[in-house]
């Protein structure tokens, strides 16, 4: 028989997640008064700070961490009712650009036209991030990126989408990014590269004639599997060395870096999520992606040598991470039904 | 008899310049009891905020200050013990443009890729002013300029220039702007594109993951003739409604013009002050040009209708304009001896 650790993850403040594990696990010992495989609860509340000791916390108690498999509950569902598994996470690569002209500031109109302006020269920088269809154009930039198997990309494309409703919801003119793919397949498999941040020389009111001695960019990549932050890093780093303009001192410093995650989606817990799923919620479970990144998941499991099974209860619009958080009621109920029947599932898988 | 009336503007703060003139005329009046021409000063105290009302003083006041020839001494010498005329200054067409992409900021990673980021927009937007050379790149932005006269230019290139001295001054890692041209025809004689301030997103220490919502450019053309600010507005407005990326709302406020300004060089005022200044130095005044702006130049030859000389005394290096300012002695004598002598050339020519 082997033995199977489930991890429910969950700060205090992501709406009820943890909780719901909490029940599921009750429910199984209130009705029969054992479990039907052993589970390890890890409780974090650093999330809301960067969850900046979690890695070391698991490195460190790897073997008491052990287990079969990791479920992570800090997710949302697709829509009201669909159960969802989330299939993947984007990683990050974060630079800051510097571009140092002049010692210091000049008079536009004494020095202008003899002396190369940074923050022209960072414009000049940006514009070359891109190609005119959208897709990012530095070199070996989408070398180490995987397509989607066409099963989880076909599925992606039939989850009911709306292009009008997300451009209403963002409030841009238009939507934009990599053509060739749709607005999902754009924020969960494609990678990107955007400018987070500018500032140089005179950004009050009214009109100042300075020539700016210097000029700043924070650049970020979003990046897929098998994208590695480092060879990003190196990348991005080449590009703007090799396009930087003359007379002008160009910098790029990696501030902050994060690997993308994909589940493989196989496998007793994801079989026995899916059944349980289900089950619960009167529909088979969809495959999700998401845009941002959660660092801590590749960390586990890297650390601990087990899967992640990456399910969640919450439900878009809820406020997450902001005042007035809540969680739907039905969601919590029906979410710790599916979390008590999962582990029937699972137990029955591996103990055969 | 012509009638000969001779302003001569300097600011407090203009470093003596302006009392040089009245003692020129004391020592008329002291050794002669009586002046070769009528001369009226006009003394404003108001360049350090901008000169707001001297246009507008000097049009409602055109009738008493009607003059033959307007004097200004507002500027420097091009070296110590080198007499200088200034004939010419650049204007200015003064911008700002403003790139709305979402409504509010976004999270850019759950919203990276699908929509358009407005300081990526506006970097690429301002990519476009230059070509690859470091010519202005907006259509029609030369149509107007002038060739400088080949004499002024050649004797402009025979001025002792140093640009490794100017590249120590301003710092910078080498010299740049339009090709085909010394560096003092550029900062005279050439317009420019410079970007004066970029604000968008985070920019404050290390990473933020923020999609911008609005990303802010201000930029300023400095103009030679025979180019117009409005002329110039409306090319730059046309440029970047053109090259707007699609996905973005861009905007571009025309703040602030000057017109660019040219002497003829010729006439009595002029053949009289390179006579005096000859004299009174031991050495032939050169054509020096001026890359800032002195907007009110273009308003005293237009409402008065009257050649304006300027003609400097100060030096490079006298803190104009700063804490510190100070002034030559020895050119507040010899340029007092000078001013006194231009006015017996001047009177003896218009009194023929």
């Amino acid at each position: 028989m082997r033995d199977g650790k489930i991890f429910a993850r969950g700060s205090v403040d992501d709406k009820g997640q943890f909780f719901l594990h909490i029940k599921a696990v009750e429910a199984h010992l209130k009705t029969r008064g054992t479990l039907p495989v052993n589970i390890v609860f890890l409780i974090e509340g650093e999330e809301e700070i960067g969850s900046e000791h979690l890695a070391e916390f698991v490195s460190v108690h790897r073997e008491t961490l052990k287990a079969d498999a990791v479920v992570i509950s800090d997710s949302t569902m697709y829509a009201e009712g669909q159960p969802s598994i989330l299939s993947s996470l984007r990683g990050l690569a974060y630079f800051e650009i510097n571009v140092q002209g002049p010692a210091g500031d000049l008079h536009s109109g004494i020095y202008g036209g003899a002396v190369v302006n940074p923050a022209t020269a960072l414009a000049q920088i940006i514009a070359t991030f891109h190609d005119e269809s959208g897709k990012v154009a530095i070199d070996g930039f989408y070398d180490a990126v995987r397509d989607w198997e066409p099963e989880i990309r076909e599925q992606m494309r039939e989850l009911p989408a709306d292009d009008a409703a997300f451009l209403k919801e963002v409030g841009a003119p238009a939507l934009g990014g990599e053509p060739g793919y749709t607005t999902l397949e754009k924020l969960w498999t494609r990678p990107t590269c955007e400018v987070n941040g500018l500032l140089s020389g005179y950004t009050g009111e009214g009109a100042k004639t300075v020539l700016p001695a210097r000029a700043m960019a924070k650049v970020s990549c979003r990046l897929v599997p098998d994208q590695k932050p480092g060879d990003v890093e190196r990348l991005f780093k080449a590009h703007v060395a090799r396009v930087a303009p003359k007379g002008v001192t160009v910098t790029c410093e990696h501030l902050h870096g994060g690997r993308p995650w994909k589940a493989k989606l196989e496998g007793p817990i994801y079989d026995a999520a899916r059944t349980a799923l289900e089950s619960a919620f009167g529909k088979a479970p969809v495959i999700t992606g998401e845009g941002g990144s959660i660092p801590v998941v590749s960390d586990f499991e890297e650390t601990l040598k087990a899967p992640v099974l990456l399910v969640g209860f919450g439900l878009p619009g809820e406020n997450a991470h902001a005042p007035d958080e809540w969680m739907s009621e039905e969601n919590f109920r029906v979410g710790m039904r599916a979390m008590a029947e999962m582990w029937d599932h699972y137990a029955a898988a591996v103990k055969q």
